[in-house]
């Protein structure tokens, strides 16, 4: 199995986890079947959006291949009919919105890098790519965007961004480093969200 | 006439008719002149933005042809001078914004697959470019985007993309093609306005 | 120093003061200072990114040179430390962002042209680079956009860019010119503040 194809499942990932955040959202909000599938996809593509339209790789990846269309959908569907009573679905948005910030901030880093971004500006692309989603669903849905509530959550995208294009000006171009920095990005959050860290504020 | 000049008309008239819903609702969020002519430009023209920057087709028309500048400040004139007494507003509101999805839906749709696009593609795209400048109009001014209001909004859109791109890929280009498409499109959404339609809601 | 020297200070510059509202609304918000760097970064280089992508200059020069990014870093953490005393904070948040808009709509105007868009064009891409940032940084947090407040903004910043753009149809490139738009934007600006000036409301 190659790098890319590991990429490509893992954005796919991401893309899934997304969605049900943002179909969890529209369950929340009581809205109606559409709105949720499209929250769903908002959610899901909005972050790759951003960062195929930044790097100039247009169209972006979602609209060259139809599967990427049918994952959202799918997430949106499934939330749809099996989500949870409304009393549990703001953790569960909290849970799946870590696991797509930690694929979509490595998988935003590598595209950015193969782009031929520099190591900082590469970084930064995928901090935005994994924030980005979260951000359109709560700017659409009316809520206060996570990504400027007072948690960790822009910083982890960032070190887990971090890792990846470190690795790649070193040219050190493993499976597990992607993955390993998915996953230190993903526990950082879960953790910020249980212990309910802050970052310091202004006096 | 052929079929390049009849799409942009439609594409004019679309953003005639947003231009006028986005100027409506900075009379009735009482913004003064120069409020609304923003409103009225980027609701105008912000579903072409995004459509024409998604599939890479940069700079937008609208920054290629000065006309296009010129319609929107028309249609935001002529809504300061004339329009209804404001409790009338939010209906024509409505109208105009279902006439505006109908053309976007389509030519968005239309110039998608004119840039490659594959069908399922095409017609999200045509969909986002029908509820961009509503979506954008209505994150702006601070209302509910009327995409995720409980009403068919985006289903029409995407059923009136779906029919231009069936059509394309049935290399069936008759003109009357896309027209259909927007009425039916048009009609439904008044329709489900007037009889206050509803999908599903999750339980 | 020949001008594209000069156009790379005004956009630092632009993008540093920028940076410097979106800190203080986060300080006003009382974000944490992740938070306050995320609006930092966001103000700074807004409506830059929004710019580069409508004239397909994509990656965006942001994304090309970290010092564009070391810039709103900087401003966010000089705020974060020394910001006054919040009930100052939104004259001051006013002031720095008439300086933005200034900047901004000089620099993308001078862009744009030379992008090969034509006048009336050019000079909307200046006013959307202008007011870009701030209205991306209101959003996030869940303020009225100030281009929608019932003031002064987004004609000066029209102006601005339109003094540049003729001078560049008359191909009269002197610096003094763009440094002198600015300066215009600028002080329209601020005496529409002071004075509270009011554009006409609709009856």
């Amino acid at each position: 199995m190659d790098g890319s194809v590991v990429l490509h499942v893992l954005d796919l990932v991401g893309i899934f986890v997304f969605g049900i955040t943002g179909a969890l959202v529209g369950v929340r909000k009581k809205l109606d079947v559409f709105g949720i599938q499209v929250l769903a996809l908002v959610t899901g593509l909005g972050g790759g959006f951003l960062r195929d339209v930044l790097i100039g790789a247009t169209p972006p990846a979602a609209l060259q291949d139809w599967r990427y269309l049918v994952v959202p959908v799918v997430a949106g569907l499934l939330t749809f009919f099996l989500h949870p009573r409304i009393g549990r679905v703001e953790r569960l948005v909290n849970i799946f919105d870590a696991a797509g910030l930690a694929l979509f901030c490595v998988t935003g880093a590598v595209k950015a890098t193969s782009y031929g971004l520099s190591p900082l500006p590469a970084a930064l692309l995928g901090t935005i790519s994994g924030i980005g989603g979260g951000v359109i669903r709560d700017i659409l849905s009316g809520r206060v965007p996570v990504v400027l509530r007072s948690e960790i959550y822009a910083t982890p995208a960032f070190l887990g961004a971090g890792i990846v294009v470190v690795a790649a000006a070193l040219d050190y171009e493993e499976l597990w480093v992607p993955v390993t920095a998915a996953v230190i990005c993903f526990l950082i959050r879960l953790i910020a969200i249980r212990r309910g860290w802050n970052a310091p504020l202004p006096r």
